[in-house]
């Protein structure tokens, strides 16, 4: 394809996203398409000449956007946000077309400078002390091995350089909440500690916070028997419930024990924005490393995740190759961000961040983060002023989590536990096939709930407002 | 932004792509910045209330286009190809503008059948079995640490299940060319083999192949001392000299060792669309693992590897997490590609395969990679021909590795291989200093030489012909 023939394609196509974006509150929230569907319609042989770009537009409106449940629309409730602002939009369109490659400094010096100066902004714009380091990832599980493998080898003194894990005579031990993210159990596995060496450590019964006493508890269980703690990963913001472990009292016990402190902030970090939020983030200063998503409820259109670590030189020598053919005389005075993660090869992603925040700005991020702070507040207290409405978990953000219990309709009995689940999945599965909105059943404690995550860009009060109404009349007609 | 301000903006930006893309012949091919130039131009607050996209276009023109090395540019013939191709930027950018988020099948159908479409394409294109079970990764760096971690698990029979490799009673190697790509050695090290169980095995003086009689002797070795072979990686294409290592006879020595065998032909493997080509590939069916990077010479833009796999539901078992949030009705009978990888959030990368197949097809692009591998041969045959020149090593694909000899001017003898390192690194620093052409000195078995790796989508004959004016006119003045 050539220049020309991309500036009339082009042209096209962002007409084509703006009209999608405006009729996105109108398509169905959740796919409705069956297995097999979209690979049925498309799935013809490999394409030997060009077809138009005509087609593939009518492909994408008959097929791709009927087959994709709606992240951006404003009653999509499901998971944890992950806003797509088109201002990042731009920035990402403006990497792909100049095509740079970052493996090296000298293979775009700029990719690599405009990564630093955006992790600093975010830096400064989260309240982040200085002296942490930031990159960009494709997402917080990848961060988060990597956290895993920097801890693996400052406890095993750089094991790798040797006889790698099997060498070490302890065995040793990472320390999680049983709320923490599936990434956190996966990264530990990932990185070879063994199923055997993850614990997961009591929680506060209200809060459904890590309880640093059970950390310590089992900290000492595992020296008295010559294991040695390796790391502890704090959850700021569970996925369940936006739980936020206590990060000052599980560093203090991580201090006493040599361990790494990784912190996970992936949904809550953008919450650093706000200073009326920081409490909630206290003490991360003092941790060894901290992953937050800006792709989440920030808004910088996906891949765009941060890890920031305090000690930079530990984590290049844990992920540094430098082979001849990457080698130039610049090497000594530059960032080489192919030693902060585990790719080599490095999309110009700073620019969707450079984009967003410049042509945003960060007052109305925050204006927005606050938009959806106060929707969750409003929501939780309808919640809790309705009968048969309870609230799980506290509304520490933008999460609400709730349960319909019918009790009326059983004769004035709490109805029991299985059949309050079995109403539960079933009042969400109607919710859902409606299209009209999208929220996430989940296990809380052994129990099915429902997770209301507000902060889609798109979501006002109305459409929060238009969520309770169906909330209460599909619970009723499923009781 | 709103979708009327995307719709004015993103026009804009698409004219400055097409414009930059036909001025990219002009510009410098190696950035010229020096480090820090970029941070101090554009590192000034973070901006608190939004700029015009004049500003940030200007700064893109001020200083983030100069720093950068022009990948797309015809006289770019460094380290590997890696095109960006303007159809792909079309399928990236509608990637962008749907703001789709694959985690589950469930919660983006499309994005997850059109993955399994896009790669079956490819795998039809590249002549590989039925049988081979692809997914997109960022980068073969992440896919080869997949494949070993899958090879670790395999050997270990599940270890992450129990103890970790820590538990494991004989240590696990892994063996590879010592031509092989630095992501090799970072993989074993990142999965916890450890440096001691990395094994380099010993390679043909004329080809730089791996040799499978010494990969041989080298597992019985390991197994005579209590070790356990666990993986080989075959290198098809190694960065240096594009050497190919033995398939079928590496995969027979795995097969009496019950190791696993990983082919990395991350450049390479874009000459698979080429019939002609295949006989290099013989064997791979009978590997394990096969990555490849269409971010590479077929030029679908960053960050598109494949990974393929035979048994995937031995991957699934490595890298499968189940949390209830991520559950649905469909999970037995779709694809999950989130258990395929290591990141769970997943872009709707298969976009910008789908957009670059279908509006370039095929065809296009098998006669693309047939002018390059023509241009590789003229451009052997030259210097093959040119007294004070060689040929460092078989030219089996694109990539040309050569170096200058100057006997002339020393009276006739050759120099030492120390002069003649100085002279290699002088000459090709004041050629890539003049910004006309861009090629990558690099160490061969202990000695510099250059390559010369053609490929860039623009270039044709006639840049490989100025090329080779330049490499002479700069190698003779620099003697």
């Amino acid at each position: 394809m050539t220049p020309e023939e991309f500036r009339a394609a082009g042209h096209e196509l962002i007409d084509w996203i703006a009209d999608f974006r405006e009729r996105v509150p109108e398509l169905p929230v959740r796919a409705e398409t069956e297995p097999g569907d979209v690979r049925r319609a498309l799935a013809t042989a490999p394409p030997e000449t060009p077809d138009s770009l005509a087609d593939l537009v009518a492909d994408l409106d008959r097929v791709i956007v009927p087959g994709l449940t709606q992240i951006q629309s404003p009653s999509y409730f499901a998971w944890f946000p992950s806003n797509a602002s088109l201002a990042s939009v731009l920035g990402d369109l403006t990497s792909s077309g100049l095509g740079a490659l970052g493996i090296t400094w000298q293979s775009a010096p700029a990719l690599t400078e405009l990564e630093e100066v955006v992790t600093e902004w975010l830096r400064e714009l989260t309240g982040l002390a200085p002296g942490w380091h930031g990159a960009i990832h494709d997402t917080a599980s990848s961060g988060c091995l990597v956290a895993m493998l920097a801890a693996r080898e400052r406890a095993s003194s750089f094991s790798e350089m040797r006889g790698g894990l099997q060498g070490e005579p302890s065995p040793y031990v990472v320390y999680s909440s049983p709320h923490a993210h599936s990434s956190i159990p996966k990264a530990v596995l990932l990185a070879g500690f063994g199923h055997d060496n993850l614990r997961y450590v009591g929680t506060d019964p209200a809060t459904f916070a890590m309880d640093p006493e059970s950390l310590r508890a089992a900290m000492a269980t595992d020296v008295a028997a010559g294991r040695v703690p390796a790391a502890v990963v704090v959850s700021l913001g569970t996925t369940g419930t936006t739980a936020f472990d206590p990060t000052p009292e599980i560093v203090a016990v991580a201090r006493e024990f040599g361990a790494w402190v990784h912190v996970d902030a992936a949904m809550a970090g953008s919450a650093m924005l706000l200073p009326e939020c920081r409490h909630l983030f206290a003490g991360v200063d003092d941790a060894d490393s901290i992953g937050w998503n800006p792709h989440k409820w920030l808004g910088t259109v996906l891949d765009t995740s941060l890890l920031y670590v305090r000690d930079v030189d530990l984590l290049v020598r844990v992920m540094a190759t430098n082979p001849s053919y990457l080698q130039s005389s610049v090497d000594g005075s530059v960032v080489q961000y192919k030693d902060w993660g585990i790719p080599l090869g490095r999309r110009f992603r700073a620019l969707k961040l450079w984009f967003h925040l410049r042509l945003d700005g960060a007052e109305a991020i925050r204006a927005r983060l606050r938009r959806d702070l106060a929707n969750a507040q409003w929501l939780a207290a309808v919640v809790r002023d309705e009968p048969e409405w309870e609230l799980v978990a506290p509304v520490l953000l933008q999460t609400v989590c709730v349960r319909h219990v019918p009790t009326t309709s059983v004769g004035g009995a709490v109805p029991d536990a299985d059949a309050l689940d079995a109403h539960t999945r079933s009042w969400v599965e109607a919710l859902n096939a409606t299209g009209l909105a999208f929220v996430t059943p989940a296990l809380h404690e052994g129990r099915w709930m429902v997770r209301v995550s507000i902060g889609a860009e798109a979501t006002e009060r109305s459409d929060v407002e238009r969520l309770w109404q169906l909330m209460r009349s599909t619970a009723s007609v499923s009781t």
